[in-house]
């Protein structure tokens, strides 16, 4: 089995409002010395192969078809040990 | 300025329903080598200080406060260079 990593971003000058309204609340709980807050999203995938570099290339697709939205979304993906 | 990640993931043993269906729908696509996926969300944080051990304090008290349930979710911090 191999675990792959996906890390879903937002591409940049896209708008994040989660991050913003984190950096809100945080301001409002008193941490004043945050100047920002990015969100994003992390999927770990189990997936059933022993080639490293077939998952990468399944999970790349997977990207592509359901996980990210080219539009708006850069990702990154890592094989974890 | 300093930044500092935070990875927000369920504990063990706590329904990942997002995970769950993620798995459904890359199976439905064809992707049949997919055993399972795990969902979670990465905060990036920017503080404003010199810091490092102070900015981790800091977003170790933010997790208890605002990012993370100590019920169902384990975090971890990290600092970006």
């Amino acid at each position: 089995m191999i675990r792959v990593q996906v890390e879903i971003r937002l591409r940049k000058g896209v708008a994040d409002p989660e991050g913003d309204n984190v950096t809100k609340a945080l301001k409002l709980l008193g941490f004043s010395g945050v100047r920002g807050v990015h969100s994003a999203k992390r999927f770990l995938l189990d997936l059933d192969t022993k080639d490293a570099k077939a998952a990468k290339r399944d999970v790349e697709e997977m990207c592509r078809k359901l996980l990210a939205n080219p539009v708006i979304h850069d990702y990154a993906i890592s094989l974890v040990k």
